[in-house]
């Protein structure tokens, strides 16, 4: 899988993709990082990539045609624009997203982008959630952690993704490991003494009683029996 | 503002405040950014900072002593666990958690971290969205960067907070910038002719369809006259 992320600041992108678990799949090349410049492209006066609103507005916009033109280079690719005024990206767009080959990330910066490349150019639209941040890159760079580890052979152990939070709806038990007491602390007395079904049932009793607190949005939308 | 990340990857994170408008921030002392590796801590054999979960489960979990002996270290600071388990990070937490003088971000790897770590040391558990990362580096950077932003002399012009997108429940309005035709695509004529309250007008109907199309759940929740 290639990705490419079209930013003004490639140097916040590539480190992050140069060690752990995704710096070792870029050296498999399980998947590829490629950081396009738009300024290299822009056809403004003194190398400018953005300009003042239309109609008027606080802050300066990327201007259409650096974009474009970057865009334009790359052949075929799913295009994906990155904005707090986008639908939510969630793990079933992790999924389905990861069987794609080419995904190019387009990553805003100032006010964001004039709004006709988002007409002509992009195919989708993505936030990561309601705050702001100074630019798109972190927000790029979270899609395409979260897709990437959907591909297989990035993760060690491929079997750990049918475990985890979100899958059945509900978030992940609290986890404990040695040792069994911990500052004082014990871990819970079931977990010590290994009789698997009741382990089960009381991770999955933790797992609804956290979801039920922390995200009650979730737990509303259970089917399965609640608490 | 200082802000602690306790990660088993500093490298991952370094580089992100050394470039744009946080790397200016921690140039100018506005911000600080601080790496602690909890390997540095550990009292486990081979430096380890990882154990099999308690009762059985899949894949490793970072251990208690190395965490909480790092997190005892660092004196009077607030201390955040991401995981996708946790409540929904939104700006209004950027805004709150601005006003602090010190934050530590823990970033979970592997499983995640010994729930006795969170019952005994974390002040607040946030994830960013419904998906999964690869470890919390990325989603502590993401909140770094949403709290620093709300701090003041981060941002060149401190005014453009007050006009983004979820200020007042909706989404920002497309935003157009020159050349008026861009592959014949035209900005809104409304635009062009400079009439302000007629453009305020239009802005905003576009955010409210904007915010009808992208996020219904936020247009559900508006109570200013809707479309």
């Amino acid at each position: 899988m290639k990705f490419n992320f079209i930013t003004l600041f490639p140097n916040l992108i590539t480190p992050y993709f140069s060690d752990s678990i995704l710096g070792k799949a870029v050296k498999n090349g399980i998947i590829e990082i490629n950081c396009i410049n738009p300024r290299n492209y822009t056809k403004q006066k003194h190398n400018k990539v953005d300009e003042y609103m239309i109609g008027g507005g606080a802050g300066l916009l990327m201007s259409a045609q650096p974009l474009c033109d970057t865009i334009d280079t790359l052949g075929d690719t799913h295009i994906i624009y990155l904005t707090p005024a986008g639908k939510k990206f969630n793990q079933n767009d992790a999924k389905r997203l990861s069987k794609l080959k080419n995904i190019t990330f387009i990553c805003g910066r100032y006010e964001g982008i004039d709004e006709r490349v988002v007409e002509s150019r992009v195919n989708e639209v993505f936030c990561i959630g309601d705050f702001i941040l100074t630019g798109g890159e972190l927000a790029a760079m979270s899609l395409c952690d979260a897709i990437s580890r959907n591909i297989y052979g990035v993760l060690g152990n491929f079997n750990s993704l049918n475990i985890e939070s979100f899958e059945g709806g509900v978030l992940e038990a609290p986890s404990f490991t040695k040792p069994n007491i911990f500052n004082g602390l014990l871990a819970p007395s079931a977990f010590l003494k290994g009789n698997h079904s009741i382990i089960f049932a009381l991770k999955n009793h933790m797992a609804l009683c956290k979801t039920r607190f922390f995200r009650p949005d979730l737990y509303q939308t259970l089917k399965s029996p609640k608490l």
